[in-house]
């Protein structure tokens, strides 16, 4: 018997096509399955058109030893899979007598005359096995075509969660008996291709591992993840082969590597606040109050943040936070100069021991060839040290706004770890 | 020449296949090309495999005559989307003189050393145009097979969507002369039942028009979009069903209408302080920065935003904003007279003419019986008014946060169009 192991998802229905829409019934369909050890290696949607869906069916039964299909099993014209998937297996169609009768049981008991169509959801492909739904008209199928096997699914959430709740004892019993394990290491301060070339030698070994670790990095501006699983009969030992993986990485990328357990930056900063008893407060120009909401979206960062100001105009910079109006004529307002006192004048104004500065040209407009859109000087000051780094990033406005932010709170935790 | 009409959209990428990640792109890509009439018929996501890839290709490019690739273009080995597509059309691949010069260029003018896997991203298949990438390092690829077309895109939105506007017009030329035209209505204070109930009327009425018009309304926490569409073979003809249209959603629903062309809520306000010649300035403690961070989103906001300050603690709002310790004791921290106080503070501590005010209780602890996790109160003043509001938000700590900087822009603007 087929040990399952590679699921694909198939989504059914037009109205998933739109630009407004999306299958998110594959998410919970596809944690389900991750569970039980079995990857999905292909999702789809398509539209009720018997041709398309026929073809869709075809391609994902190749890929895959288990094929799930949500929607499309209602009464209407339009509800196609079960008629598809019956041709596709060529499993004759049959009207199931309970099916039926419990259809016309449940009109009847509302004193509604059941227009014929209705019947349609008591056709019951050969070798079928009939899902109830406790939770709507339509009922699911399961069936199995040399040893791999289709799951037809109702379109509507609440009816599909439960259902598939249903089978996953089955779909236990027939996988592999596996556990899939996935970590996912956040790191910044190099660029994609640089965490590449350090990582690929590591990627070799772990795939030569007993249990193989597999890896996928992400990036976007800012923040690169790498995405790690490990599959194995015992999860413990998928578990064991995931930290070693992370120690791994840890080896080859250092301090840039901030988090291994799905934190966030401004959660990993904020532990270290709390850890070291310290308090922190920022003076942002171009990042508008974003590095405080960052740390602020963090549960009890009251413990840490007291105050912060916003200071987009120069006189703001003065009056708030002490930075000389020479030293903003002389250097220029995104300098390192000011940014360092920023950073200290909100040290001292805050009376908390980290103060971060934070200085720069958002754009669009602003910036000149010494200094061009995207030039942000970041500060951070602790009682015993102090640090300036200027930045060149690229991406429109918000995309430089976080990426500022990012960069701060990436200079704040670096500069803790010296503490 | 086939006119395209019928296209398929392939998402390439492991991580789109976990249960965590979505292909969003498909849904961008769907509406700039359903307003040329090109019907999305076929979507799917596919992991960094390449057997499941071509396979994916191959039933895509044989269901429709546009597929669009988006993901995989990078340079790293797990990118095989330029490679399988070359090998599903049997194009041999190439190194493009002129796209290696530029990756080359572009690593030495930030004096880094190029990884000479870069180069992957400089192999194009025999026939294609290269489309260039101004906001990423992977080039995109136009090719034509038997008057079919495969577009492949890269993958971060950013990239993606100038990319696909730069060949819109080529494929407008090879589009049928259908238009597809959307308008999107944003609403606040009040449900998704409320604004259903007011507007499903208008829904049977366009739908009788002589150029229906077809609504979805599409809620999130804080924010209501209505999403209109309208299909004619004159753009023109569409375009007025869609005026008219939004004409009567205002008259049903009046002020709480608060954009009909995209705009987001800050540009809103924003424009609405350019045009009255304002300023503006936000005493925040439980949005922690966000309100301003969101002003400050919009280009050229330093027309209107000077400084603003996030008093997380009492003493913070005392010493930076002039609240009475008095008045913090007798009503709380979280009360109309402390918000009203804050809204004050920072108009003539900022010397602007609009002041906000915000305080609340974000979750997940510090809730109580009288004032439970979500109450925020927001005031809002201006030279000659002054509005404060107590709001019950739900969900978690970042949801009650935009919330609560919704809330304010909103009583912000309104308040403006009493001035």
């Amino acid at each position: 018997m087929t040990r399952l192991s590679r699921a694909a998802i198939l989504a059914v229905g037009s109205e998933l096509l739109t630009p407004t829409r999306m299958d998110t019934n594959s998410l919970f369909v596809t944690d389900q399955l991750n569970r039980l050890g079995i990857d999905v290696i292909f999702k789809c949607v398509v539209g009720d058109d018997r041709e398309e869906l026929a073809r869709a069916v075809r391609t994902a039964f190749d890929l895959a030893d288990l094929l799930v299909c949500s929607g499309g099993l209602g009464p209407t014209d339009d509800d196609l899979t079960r008629e598809v998937v019956a041709e596709v297996l060529r499993r004759p169609l049959s009207e199931d007598a309970e099916l039926a009768s419990g259809i016309r049981a449940r009109f009847a008991s509302r004193g509604v005359l059941m227009p014929a169509i209705n019947l349609r959801q008591a056709m019951v492909p050969a070798g079928a096995r009939v899902l109830a739904n406790k939770n709507g008209t339509a009922p699911g199928l399961w069936l199995e075509e040399e040893g791999r096997i289709v799951l037809l699914l109702p379109g509507p959430p609440r009816e599909l969660k439960p259902m598939l709740g249903m089978v996953i004892e089955s779909l236990r019993e027939r996988a592999g008996g596996f556990s899939l394990v996935r970590r996912v290491v956040r790191i910044t301060g190099r660029t994609e291709s640089q965490a590449e070339q350090s990582l690929q030698p590591l990627y070799a070994e772990w795939g030569r591992r007993t249990v193989p670790v597999a890896a996928t990095i992400l990036a976007a501006l800012g923040q690169i993840e790498l995405h790690l699983s490990a599959r194995s009969a015992s999860h413990a030992d998928a578990d064991a082969a995931l930290i070693q993986a992370i120690d791994d990485v840890r080896a080859s990328l250092g301090l840039d590597v901030y988090s291994v357990d799905g934190s966030s930056l401004e959660q990993v900063v904020g532990n270290m606040l709390v850890e070291r008893g310290l308090r922190i407060g920022a003076a942002e120009s171009c990042t508008g109050g974003l590095v405080t909401s960052r740390l602020t979206d963090v549960p009890g960062s009251s413990r840490y943040v007291d105050r912060s100001i916003v200071a987009y105009s120069n006189a703001a910079k003065t009056e708030l936070l002490d930075v000389p109006a020479e030293v903003i004529a002389a250097h220029g307002a995104v300098s390192e100069e000011v940014a360092l006192a920023m950073a200290s004048g909100i040290r001292s104004r805050a009376r908390v021991d980290v103060g971060i500065g934070v200085t720069g040209i958002a754009g669009p407009s602003g910036g000149s060839s010494e200094k061009p859109v995207g030039t942000v000087v970041v500060a951070v000051q602790t009682p015993s040290l102090a640090r300036a780094r200027t930045f060149r990033f690229i991406g429109e406005r918000e995309l430089v706004k976080f990426q500022a932010s990012q960069a701060a709170l990436d200079m704040v935790r670096r500069l803790l770890l010296e503490l």
